[in-house]
């Protein structure tokens, strides 16, 4: 045990709250020893961190769905890892685990919190990587989201924004799974052709080289039943003018607005729900957490068929967080972004 | 029957498309004779119109839920008359009934149209006027999206804008014979003073003279769990920052949007609807057609046992028609407005 208290645990550290794009200067490099073990507590070296655009949120005052991460406190973050040390019955050294571990290469999880860290074992046979897409954090959102709360049925039309992200890849190819024309809104020709080639999207628009509304009108004759948003701003206010009657927007992230300094911008087209009797509503994932397993159980079964696909983009080591989060907002990942901080 | 024939009907025709708030040259007044009640047909005396925001929209060119009024067409409108000549077996002379009249002193329904001008036959003891109000289409879209839509529970507090209006006065008042805690928003201590004394709501919020976010913050110490938006704008913004997880808001109208030159705002707080699961829906009344009867004889119920008011305010004169659609937009008129165009 004794050369698990000295290992030096390196860390990112929220230094300031940004304004706009987060910049260096928001982030500390801190290294602290592991420290140790108590009864019912457990060590996780860190293998994998999940990026997430809503990480941009956790850096602003104030609270939302969740609490703000503190100027000093270790960046909030889920991850994949494997238990090195345990002192507790439900977990084996070697076993691999997914958990809130933090921006850090070691993560000590206290009796009191192992609950609050969400951690449950994985099967790494499936990818580890897999574990914080499809069958992670951004997979459950996709799903429940498409099916809580869009409830599609056979032969709707579901517009995903974000389409190669690790939601939009999710939504789109559940709702494939469930018999609903697909059709997606990504950035570059690159992600359009394999979310079209790769995963079967019937169609997917590219935002930076096309007309969204001529994409919209050429791909969706009979109108939008479904819109699952994770951008929000101008592309929301083009879906609006598209929905059918009784359509359903799921509003689950605006990554086009999250670095504003300025105003949010309100989709101006909202009263196109009144016209076409249309909902729009939001979702967090941490609603439908007891309905994780089924989701997962779900989704391992397509996946393992090679009816689901999952991809990943992965960037190496913790120093390179700051730039990693940064790919999210100006699109550059191709697929869900990964930080990978240990081989094994 | 040659008298009615040769009678002159005095018309509203719609003679411009307006460009923010109508004027005076928008408007045409004409006159024809009555003409020929065809077999099947009748013909109907006009006693009083409802004077509605939506007919704001219905000026503009382009389909919104329903086509636009064309120019030189007779102005919609919807309004309660009497019977004066029958060709058909269903209505008799003297019945009252509620239609869809247009701005005019007759209105002659051929066959063809019975069924579309939505005609029913009235009950005068309950107040001709009271049929365009809590037992007409303000109340029916009252009734059904509060109800439908809102899904209100006991205890849960509903806000309604435009509370003293027709809309506003039947939401108020069926959310507190359903147990809700139930908070105005209205322009002027008159009409707050009236929808809380007279209605009996728990409060309400004079959004010319108060500050809307302290209001809210003091009469809705538990947040907004439904919002009956017939305003839009700011006002449905400040809500946004109110509502409570799980929060169902109505969209039925946005009367501060309708008369813009620019652009519609939209609703810049929407994430307000992820971060608290909320969902924002619109609803057009029409879709609940089939149990209308229903509503009313609900309504009619609590009416009669003095549960419930209906309060309107009536503008004399056909050739009032372009004045009185104004008062709606500048908030003068102090419940639903009704224009009576004859007596009896």
């Amino acid at each position: 045990m004794s050369e698990i208290k000295a290992l030096m645990n390196h860390q990112v550290r929220l230094a300031s709250r940004p304004s706009g794009m987060p910049t260096q200067e928001n982030w500390h490099f801190a290294s602290e020893p592991v420290g140790n073990i108590q009864a019912g507590g457990l060590l996780i070296k860190t293998l994998c961190l999940s990026m997430d655009p809503a990480m941009r949120g956790w850096m602003n005052a104030g609270k939302s769905y969740i609490e703000p991460v503190q100027i000093g406190e270790v960046m909030r973050a889920g991850g994949v890892g494997r238990v090195i040390a345990s002192e507790n019955p439900l977990f084996a050294v070697g076993d691999y685990v997914n958990a809130g571990l933090g921006a850090q290469e070691y993560c000590l999880i206290e009796k009191a919190n192992i609950k609050r860290s969400g951690i449950f074992k994985i099967d790494p046979s499936l990818g580890l990587t897999t574990w914080l897409n499809v069958l992670g954090m951004p997979g459950m959102t996709g799903y429940f989201g498409l099916l809580e709360v869009g409830q599609p049925k056979p032969g709707e039309t579901v517009v995903v924004s974000g389409a190669a992200g690790a939601v939009g890849q999710t939504v789109g190819q559940m709702a494939m799974l469930k018999g609903c024309r697909v059709v997606g809104i990504a950035g570059g020709k690159a992600k359009c052709d394999w979310v079209v080639k790769e995963l079967g999207f019937d169609a997917c628009i590219d935002y930076k080289n096309e007309d969204v509304r001529e994409g919209l009108k050429q791909h969706c004759p009979d109108g939008v039943d479904i819109y699952f948003d994770n951008v929000g701003g101008e592309i929301l206010d083009l879906v609006l003018t598209k929905i059918t009657r009784g359509a359903r927007i799921i509003i689950c992230g605006a990554i086009s607005q999250y670095n504003n300094t300025t105003a949010i911008k309100g989709p101006a087209n909202y009263l196109s729900l009144l016209v076409n009797r249309a909902r729009m509503q939001g979702i967090v994932v941490f609603d439908y957490a007891e309905n994780y397993p089924v989701a997962i159980a779900e989704m391992s079964g397509y996946l393992k068929e090679g009816r689901m696909k999952s991809r990943e983009d992965i960037v190496m080591g913790l120093e390179s967080f700051p730039d990693a989060l940064l790919k999210l907002f100006n699109g550059e990942n191709f697929g869900k972004l990964v930080l990978q901080v240990a081989k094994d």
